[in-house]
């Protein structure tokens, strides 16, 4: 991923030398295991471990370099590895790597970065879901009219529309875990899942030490249909960033100005146009959302490998692991800062709400109609009549408010007295649930 | 969905007279429900359900058709049903769909029928779980070669390979068991989900009766998160399908011959090539795995409406939710009738299992060289320069077999003796741990 | 594709009558070919085009049953129809299909078929670049607010608006065009391509009596790059068609209200409130959209056929040749219809041009003030300041124009005179080039 | 892109230095324009150049790292770059970008960086077309099974495989020519895309001197369908790419052995199995396609920008724009080798072409016996009858050929004498129009 769009703490996940870490102590717990069961001798694996620990832990630029030296020869990264820590190791390193092949390494070092990546992203998202919340509750009753279609619907409040968005994402974060369950498996079977060569004691001790769970059954590689589901989980909460983007970017519109990014001193919005405050935050997590969507589709095609496996899924996931998780990872934290600090303008949810002339109570009169006995075809066409008026002189000398409108209509008036059309609009009823849906979604906290 | 990849019983759940049969449900749901609170007269829910039952069990082509008729008036799909329906059941008909929006109707009708879906799928699933079961446990111990980068590693069983394809189709089942209880949520709560003009109550009365949880915050729509996740698990699914057909597919190749589809009397295989016996239906589930992974895209897009909704969600989900279920139904069956019917040639196992004069016991020789004290290093100069001269006179009159190469090394030679090269490469060791693996897999049964 | 976005044309193109009259005209010319050539007899090709023309011209509803009842036991498509042709033609019959493979004609039809199609989506695009034209010229001079991140930024004409979509469907047309050549191929050169059966010549006259081109190579197959060009051809097109549709969205908006699509007498916007007037054709458009663009995922994954072909692009190919070009040809003609008739507001236009306070001229002070030796930093903040103190106090009763808060800072005064600042801010340099724009748009006409 | 997959050549047309480099050139040429017209002094314009250029080539690290501290403030990536340049030009730096928007710099900075890139790659296809025409005339008549399904089909020739592949690419690379044309326009229109404030005049002079085409219609950005069909374009190469690598990863099965991957001294398969030579090449090809497929989504999703831009296609390109071209390149360059240097074994061809006791040869048979007056079903019949025969018992020790199968059926021996058989079954007739083809697909060099 590129620097811009990549924050250290994930970055360093994806780093060669962790990934070497990883790969040493996957090995190194190996050895323990099979010392301890007598496949090999007892001082060898406390070499491996004695010798190989600051060797591992030494792994920076030059050590990376020396290793991919030696990979120009053998064409293999894992037994550049090997042969690389052999050389600090010495002649107990033949024990290294006994009976296991390059992928119960590889596969169980990316189920290890997955769930790191995994764990990271989970913190993500309950920092934006605090900051979600937060401004939910600060909103809870500030009334915003809905919109279905682009379209003035009824009334609502922005905390929410916010409520809405803090579900989706506790869903999202809910998928997280359960796909980050899915990929925390560790398989140290051999060449082709048997255990010819490798006791299932050996994958089972190591898998306790890192915290994975044991591969029910490898074909030399942990199958890829956990990974798909993976990557599919941060999809989904991509385009979820994706729906809370779009939010903000209709709401700073020119003609709406309901929201606003926070506009720092000294930003400047347009290299031409000096009046410019553009949503770009929210533009940027429209794009990664694209980007972390897009991944998904190449890891669904790893996921048919040939036999026991082939090594298509490498050059993919070599890709897409980091790049997938460092965007995500990116775009979460960009949008729970770019929640905390925006900028809201209730008076301009107020004047935008009202801006329709009150059209947007149409329906509560087409039930007091319905309700006084008029069919509901009937009814439909009255209200339409007096909201379509309504719309059209929106502005002009002419106009006048919905409720003059439905009132001016023999058929309503006959129905329905000014204090009884009064009644049935009453926008108190509009907000009479947020109380229920906010337990709904934040508890009773 | 074309009819040649649909089978009945999943179209029905998606034909126009069933939706309009749900329509009228959670139509007739939501009366009674107000009928209780006293929203609306108790007559008034009588008469929907008594008059509206019968007409909305009736609805046929010719009803379809008259409600497409209306449609063309109103331009509005409910209106046009509850036009429909107002004809028959009369003027109570206007206490029909009280404060309640067309997408409560629409949302709601969708999750029932995606939870229908989803339950056929799962049963699908089951039958072909018990079809891989089945013959695994037929073929626990037929030894085959596994294979990696399509070349041979070292020996399984043909047991081991469906039991690995079990375990996949396991994970799918519990992925497609979550996204069914993701999907199955009813949402009756209003033009922008404030309950403004509808009871809560409403809601939950509705939900339970039909099966249903509670939408807890809904935005005139059920959130498209949870749909993208749904078609996102029919993706993963369909990548497992592919995986396995592949496998088929690679093993009724010509050269290889393991295993075959059932070849049918009076089947043809080509028009041109009488001799040809093709892995026809794997080859066609390898392309409706494509189709049910390229309608994740579009769901994936789904999910960032505007606002409190559009509608452009609509127009993909009246295609990709029929034909990627249709499409699954009916991979899934094809698969499970695929394997139980497949022609399994155990001989042709052995025979390409022995093909390459034994350089499949490498590993298992290279252990044996470092436990005799050679370093790894050495031993896998010594083991790859017998397997290679094994290779490349494979078949020629010079060829040898891997241990008589491996004998004439003197290097290996002084750590081996003939007996104990023997006992390295006994195949017994490659089968060992099958029972462990089945009983991971398919538990004590 | 579900009938409601499909009209009977392109349907037409994807019959199974149609294909089977494809088919039969390949299968006569390749034998009138042959017995120019001496392969067959000349009175055998007579007699498969007279006997065969009127039973391939005759089949409908009943011949197609009966031809999928003939393949449930040959489990092979061309061989049912081979089979039902001879039923008719008799003994000559025999002579049919001489040398050839299925995917002769299998791949000969489909390049028919997507010919006719592509030629159906052009005239489409043809009468969608009719009703931008028109619309564009009609508004050429109509000014309105173009915006930049949804943020006013400096005024351009409707006209203009439009000339760019119609600028970006031309292009989209050409692409059409090119890769309708490209898909126009045919191939009968037998099993895998040799020609081993069936002479050269054949092919060549087969291409040239359909208006097809030779494919110069081909193996069993016409070669599936064509064919992913061509989805993505089409793809590529439905993002247009969303760019426009998107447009309309946002003009449709209650806060914008520039444009509105065609509310029909009798329509009704939404079940439960009748004030709605909403731009459901455009999401439609845009869902649509999303579909063509999913279908090119699986045609790209179908140009990887193993060896000289597998079947697996064909399950694909039966789902998303005609479901591609059915929905975008049903998208493209609802958007022409949809644009013929948009209402268009020019004095919304006007209205929210000039909402801000004049801020949308910034760069023109900009650009004056380093003009008058300003730097362009200084210059940038001096406007700036102006700008958002204008923005800020927006409809307040501090409020003051742009205009007027430039002139009230001494930085700005002291370089530019009120004249001289009317002078930079005349908007008719906004509109000088348009001319200049539609001349490379339209051409001289 | 990972440094794995990365060629410098195709890196250094991303980085930093080169942006700016560029951003540099847009800025001179439109300022020697500006100052050719009047609209800003001559002298500003040469000082932009003289003391502008050696500040623009000696951009490295250190700048690129103050150019972002710079941004950091202004949250503006021209804007900084603009302050920087300022720094070393001096007040005439006020003159530099008037009338222009940063996209007028960005997107014509993009226009000129994936012409580039599309020029390196269209070089990669000269050499990977070089390379696969060489060794198709090596194996013009190297005979070899042709295979439909992964089942023998006919023969044909190593070279006729390789002249499919050479004429997909030299499809993909038409294709690429074309979208590099479309790739390639300059816009310098302002921040509507009017040229309000910039006269056209200038865009022309900096679209000559770039060697671009002046882009027809702007809407402050260039519109991305042009970006999307190149993307596009890219996606069916690389599956051009995965199909080859995908015929190469079959031929080295170890069952088929019929082509391998060069295998240097000092490489090592597999860290477990000292045995292995795996196509480690092809299976990683397989895997760059998915990506550089997977690329093509988030493109084609980047085309519906809001209004007249939104930035949310930024993120986007700043990521596939470099990915997808070093991902490709990297991978026609490795294929291009892979290719060049691929051993192929012709008696391995042969072996396998004679494997199946020449049932390869049935379609012909087929034709004689039709020819000979048995009708086309009894004809089928008898041939497969004899096929499935031979096939069922090969290897055993009742295995028949194909040809004493056939000369026992009763049906066959009236119709056919042995030498007649024989003349039917002819092996030169299958290679009698390779010259054909060949001219085809070369010329006649």
């Amino acid at each position: 991923m590129v620097p811009r769009y990549s924050r250290p703490q994930m970055e360093a996940i994806w780093s060669p030398a962790t990934r070497y870490k990883i790969w040493f102590e996957i090995e190194a717990l190996a050895a323990e295991a099979m010392a301890t069961l007598g496949t090999i001798p007892a001082e060898a694996a406390r070499a491996i471990r004695d010798k190989g620990a600051p060797r591992a832990a030494a792994i920076g630029d030059a050590e990376v370099a020396r290793i991919d030296e030696i990979e120009r020869v053998t064409r293999h990264d894992v037994i550049a590895f090997l042969t690389f820590m052999a050389e600090g190791i010495g002649p107990e390193a033949r024990f290294m790597h006994q009976g296991m092949t390059s992928s119960d390494v590889l596969d169980t070092c990316l189920a290890v970065q997955m769930a790191r990546a995994a764990d990271l992203l989970i913190a993500d998202m309950d920092a934006l879901l605090a900051a979600l919340k937060a401004r939910a509750i600060e909103h809870k009753t500030t009334p915003t009219i809905g919109r279905s279609h682009g379209i003035h619907a009824e009334p609502t409040t922005f905390g929410l529309k916010l409520a809405g968005h803090y579900a989706e994402f506790m869903r999202g974060r809910e998928r997280l875990v359960a796909a980050r369950r899915e990929i925390a498996t560790c398989a140290i079977s051999g060449p082709v899942g048997t255990f010819a060569s490798v006791d299932p004691r050996v994958e089972a001790f190591v898998a306790e030490k890192l915290g994975l769970a044991v591969e029910p059954v490898s074909t030399q590689v942990i199958p890829r249909d956990r990974h798909a589901a993976f990557f599919c989980a941060l999809a989904v909460v991509a385009s979820g960033i994706e729906r809370l983007a779009t939010e903000v970017r209709h709401l700073q519109r020119s003609e709406v100005r309901e929201a606003e990014e926070y506009f720092h001193p000294g930003q400047k919005g347009s290299s031409a146009m000096p009046h410019k405050r553009n949503p770009v935050l929210s533009e940027n997590l429209t794009g990664l959302a694209r980007l972390v969507r897009g991944y998904a589709v190449p890891a669904l095609e790893n996921v048919a490998l040939w036999h026991e496996r082939d090594i298509s899924h490498s050059s993919v996931e070599r890709v897409i692991a980091p790049d997938a998780t460092i965007a995500l990872d990116f775009a979460l934290v960009r949008l729970t800062g770019m929640i905390e600090k925006l900028t809201i303008y209730p008076a301009r949810m107020t004047a935008n709400l009202e801006s329709l002339g009150g059209v947007v109570h149409s329906q509560k009169v087409l039930l007091a109609l319905t309700q006084a006995g008029m069919s509901r075809e009937d009814s439909y066409a009255a209200v339409q009549r007096a909201a379509m008026a309504t719309w059209t002189a929106l502005g002009t000398p002419d106009g006048r408010s919905f409720r003059d409108n439905l009132l001016a209509d023999a058929t309503v008036s006959a129905l329905l007295t000014p204090t009884a059309l009064d009644t049935a609009m009453d926008p108190r009823r509009d907000f009479a649930q947020v109380d229920t849906i906010f337990r709904r979604v934040f508890g009773d906290a």
